[in-house]
């Protein structure tokens, strides 16, 4: 067991959020399943609120904050779910949220963070420009920082998913999970060893944001200086909390092409109807591409988000379309 | 009660198609709820497999024939749903099915139909043509008929997706179901009147393709010849039974603008994270114009299916893109 995080946490978190997070429907895919042989077991974090598992995480750090400690709010930089998500945890928690975000993040996710009621700071699309920014504002107001990953609390919150999947399907013997900055992936192996000890966990990331591959291997955190992926959510490198979890708890990372991810994105849309955005989709990327050994097995995925712009989807510019 | 159908006929398609279908799960959607003030319980048939309620009807209507009767295979015309249904239905029964197709049909709903291994004649696009065809298939092979909706297997067959939500969520006050050819309205109105008399029956119409409309308030049935909507699902017009019982059982009908279902198909896409294709979307665009007053009631939508082209999004064109 971790002694960064424990499954106590877990369940503390679990019970903190309770009213502020949806239990999410694990659904199953009858054209998944006859593609892999496998019992596929996907728990539905795109139908949290907010579109996301993120929102576990914000919520439990927002709310294991004392009072004096939000008393100026809460921060955090982000282009995506995480800005989300504490935007709205900060909403119901009652106190005001900013988030910096890059010039070119997309109007989808800065009408998201606005709509939630917080603050938004632009600043230019570098991680540097990003943490100066937040760090000048915390430093002006004294607002709390809420981390997207290097935080046990927003670990502990994002490993109450798995959780839930355990508690409704006994006897997973895999678990997949996306890999970005390594919250969900940690959380995730935490609960897991201690709920199930015999199943595998498996982070899967795309080839072209392979940090947390490459770090496993060399035994310290790895960054990638141009990370270039579709899946947005997955295109941060670990920290040090995650690292240390990952590195103990974790059976192995799996690495999936764009190809497959957007290949896999279109399959669970035509078959499962539900909408997932490409951070979702690299799990069934890695089952459909055989990366990992499930035939004959009972297999969770988790499908983290899906929150996708409409407007943007990646196969349309990709074939000669004939509509009618 | 109506003479044509009773609520005993759907009783039986219940038991009938139970090891065919699937019993879809009822979600809600907070944005909806917000904007409209009612509780709103979606039967997402979007989920059914095809992905559309009519595996319900055909089901049915092929598992009601007798030996004799489907010795020669069945046979349909369809652009859409109904002829995958039928090839779905009758593989499952293990017999073949051929389905009469107009040369425009959609690849999409052609790769569908050859994919459950009916075999297609194609024809020209109109109605006189695809009857043409399919009368001179059967003379020659004798083949079972089954009429996408003016048949009273398919009708009861339709009806057992109200009867589940009426046995999931009880005391709908009022009830939303798209309107086309009036198979799903028919079997619906026949359930709801018999497990919930109070309950009003809601038939949603494009008002591109209003013939149902129409045909109410003259008291005969009323074609248009060039219906235009969307809703591909929705232009076809009503038959003698299913005029019969729609008259004589449903509340009303409300009718809704091409604006209006393609914003609220977006809208359901991007706040319940779910595909439904243009016909289902007419039910939540009744509510979200407020063309019935919903205000504090509980009310059932269908949401009758999901299968769309996702090469060809009814959003795709209709605005500057800036992805990013």
């Amino acid at each position: 067991m971790s002694d960064i995080l424990g499954i106590e946490d877990i369940r503390a978190a679990a019970l903190r959020i309770a009213p502020h997070v949806r239990r999410t429907p694990v659904l199953r895919c009858a054209a998944l399943e006859e593609q892999t042989g496998a019992s596929v077991f996907c728990k539905c974090e795109n139908f949290q609120e907010m579109g996301a598992f993120k929102l576990r995480g914000a919520s439990n750090a927002i709310f294991s904050l004392s009072q004096q400690a939000v008393a100026q709010g809460v921060a955090t930089h982000s282009s995506g779910n995480h800005g989300t998500a504490v935007a709205l945890a900060a909403k119901r928690r009652g106190v005001p949220a900013c988030v910096v975000m890059p010039e070119n993040a997309s109007a989808y996710k800065k009408r998201a963070v606005a709509g939630y009621g917080a603050s938004i700071i632009y600043c230019e699309a570098t991680l540097r420009a990003r943490e100066a920014a937040l760090a000048e504002y915390v430093r002006e107001t004294g607002a709390a920082v809420v981390h997207p990953y290097n935080d046990r609390a927003v670990m502990a919150g994002q490993g109450t998913a798995a959780m839930e999947l355990h508690e409704e399907i006994p006897d997973l013997e895999v678990i997949l999970v996306p890999l970005g900055g390594g919250g969900l992936l940690s959380g995730t192996a935490v609960a897991t060893r201690a709920l199930r000890p015999g199943c595998s966990i498996i982070g899967v990331e795309p080839l072209g944001a392979d940090d947390a591959w490459r770090s496993l291997r060399s035994g310290r955190i790895e960054t990638l200086p141009h990370p270039v992926t579709i899946a947005d959510g997955l295109r941060a490198t670990l920290g040090p909390l995650t690292f240390a979890v990952i590195r103990d708890e974790a059976d192995g990372i799996v690495r999936v092409s764009e190809e497959a991810i957007i290949s896999a994105m279109r399959f669970v849309w035509e078959h499962m109807k539900i909408i997932i955005e490409p951070s979702s989709a690299v799990v069934v990327a890695a089952l459909r591409e055989r990366l990992v050994e499930v035939k004959g097995r009972r297999v969770g995925a988790i499908l983290s988000g899906g929150n996708v712009d409409l407007d943007c989807l990646p196969w349309q510019h990709a074939e000669e379309k004939t509509c009618g």
